[in-house]
């Protein structure tokens, strides 16, 4: 394989190659980051003698038709594959270009880090990550299997879509956010002197990919700017929105009553409602594949100080993750209050005089995955811990 | 200690002061919270039998004063706080209305996670966290000496301001940065269907915080717009010059010399540059305090496969963060090529004929605490490892 650009990405993916026996010849237009790759031990700083497999283009996507033209011109691979963010302009400079574009498929792994450089590059970046390929009509089977080939070798999930499709997933899922987090954290320069004492980790979350290099950003984004600018314009009719209601709100809070301020709070309310449900479509964690299927145990927790943290740790301790654990009172004749309700409510002071009595303790539902709801089931009861009337549900 | 609300950051606070030895009497509106919250461990869901020291008001913004002025009239505690991200519209309600408000002093931890309700609490959530405490003008010493030992008790740093600054920074820092999270959210329900496949961790990261409780927010967000509207207002002419830029460089790549295009370029990078100047000056961890005095050690390595490698395995094994290292080429006679100009150049391929000969391997910059230089320059060196000529460099 030969890899050109070491950069974070090309030299992540030649280590990874490299641990994986692949031989790997690396470039770079600085020799000094070549050398660094080199160094790392991700391959050999120097020419394949004989052509190679696959080689690899690491460098930005505005580079990659002239860097593609000039290695076939000289008859470096039987394949080519590059790992640019954006697929569908450099497609069309090769088909146009290119002397051989039928040995060329787009790749762009889904990893990166904010850090830049081969002392940023980690065997297993692409670990579990999705790797788009992008196919087109010229492309032949021999470079797709190659690209394919590269993607499982690196651990990483193979995506195959058209160019364009690409384009518009990454403006939404990669390009614009980068752009929201730079005009974000360009505010911060100019801000009041207590900024850096009240920064917590939500302002580092939203602004941390800022901090990757602006000239491969600049060359990125540039590149991909038709597809930014239709969600750009989406984007700032929200935020005029916002604004307006900002404006409406601001006025001082006897104004409460005024029908700009419930306007106000309905367009905040909404855009809110909106973020949380954008959210909800995504998978937990990046990757692809469906959720195992679930089943839900019910067990009940004595009224007693600790005994919900009990449980909590003996369920972690089976490898379950607490984060979707939810409570209600154990009152299995009631219309049952749920657990949902429970945790949201949990912001305000009186108490609801309606509810039941509680002798019988706290209900707690428990997710685990359905084909292991028997055996966990099993060694909580073995434990001591009571399940509830109603047993492993079905839940999804 | 009696805490109101047992949400998230209530009991949170109420289960590190349980922790700490402290009696905590809970309440929250719903019953049903409140008993989740005792059956964790965070104390008793009832009433204390007499007035407590302090009170904490864990409600949204909006609800401080009222639920401070119920509490006073009944007699609940000798002084209040709360932990409400917005500090100076409460604090004007207090003053006009509250029975003794020289017994109420703002505060406001900076702390928090995307779930909500008692089941997400932890205790620990503020070690390590800025803690904002807010004195007003009738504010008592006792009021003040509670707050900073609430602070102090779960860890936190306190850092006292008044409350138009603090809302000042925290719409910078906290509460344009969720509005930002929720309007990138909120376009994701209406991508394309790739969207899920191709959503990575900066997607994520960016978008995190929009997970948060929309009723909990939206209350935050309106108490604070007009501190709120000014940010939005830099921020919205900010994309405008983004969507120009866009609309200039969505245009065929044939017409990259017009004069639109260089200047959509330069745009992006003035405002990619922008981003990167804003992160760099936020200390590098939530918390206060500045970096310790730093030190550089400079280590040749060999120009072989894996030496590289061996080095930051050796540094990372002494506790020193291989974030910072930098390489440059050995060549002490010649001007240094910086190790920032190799890192940031890894993109491209052509190799720059006028780089030196390459026998003498790569000079390494080791950053470490200036206290530590001694020590574990000695230990690289026991263990074989070469200090360049330059020695122990003070950097910063």
């Amino acid at each position: 394989m030969a890899v050109i650009g070491t950069g974070l990405i090309g030299t992540s993916v030649a280590l990874t190659a490299a641990e994986e026996g692949v031989s790997v010849y690396l470039s770079d237009r600085s020799r000094a980051a070549a050398r660094t790759a080199a160094a790392l031990g991700a391959g050999r700083a120097e020419d394949p003698p004989e052509p190679v497999d696959l080689a690899v283009l690491a460098v930005p996507p505005s580079r990659i038709a002239e860097v593609l033209i000039a290695a076939q011109e000289r008859g470096l691979a039987r394949a080519y594959t590059d790992v640019a963010s954006v697929k569908e302009r450099p497609e069309r400079a090769v088909l146009a270009r290119a002397p051989e574009p039928s040995r060329y498929i787009g790749g762009h792994p889904l990893a990166g880090r904010e850090r830049s450089g081969p002392l940023a590059a980690r065997a297993g970046l692409f670990r579990g990550r999705p790797w788009a390929l992008t196919p087109h009509r010229l492309t032949s089977r021999a470079a797709l299997d190659r690209g394919l080939e590269l993607a499982e070798l690196c651990g990483a999930a193979p995506v195959v879509m058209r160019s364009r499709e690409h384009d518009e997933v990454v403006a939404l899922t990669s390009h614009v956010p980068h752009l929201l987090a730079s005009v974000m954290a360009a505010r911060l320069r100019d801000g009041p002197a207590g900024v850096p004492l009240l920064a917590g980790q939500g302002l580092r979350d939203v602004t941390r990919i800022a901090a990757g290099d602006p000239r491969l950003w600049s060359d990125i984004l540039r590149s991909n700017a038709a597809a930014m600018a239709g969600v750009v314009t989406e984007l700032r009719a929200d935020l005029a929105r916002v604004a307006a209601a900002l404006a409406a709100l601001a006025e001082d809070q006897d104004a409460s009553h005024e029908a700009g301020h419930d306007q106000g709070v309905r367009t905040l309310e909404d855009l809110l409602a909106r973020g949380a449900a954008g959210l909800a479509g995504l998978p937990r964690r990046p990757g692809v594949g469906p959720p195992a299927p679930q089943a839900a145990l019910r067990i009940l927790v004595p009224d007693r100080p600790g005994e919900l943290a009990r449980l909590l740790a003996a369920v972690a301790a089976l490898g379950i993750a607490a984060d979707d654990v939810t409570v209600e009172p154990a009152q299995p004749a009631q219309p049952a209050q749920t657990a949902q309700t429970a945790q949201t409510a949990g912001t305000a002071e009186t108490v609801e005089p309606a509810e039941a009595a509680e002798d019988s303790g706290l209900q707690v539902r428990v997710p685990v995955p359905a084909t292991d709801a028997e055996r966990i089931g099993a060694k909580l009861g073995a434990d001591g811990w009571e399940r509830a009337a109603a047993e492993s549900v079905p839940a999804r």
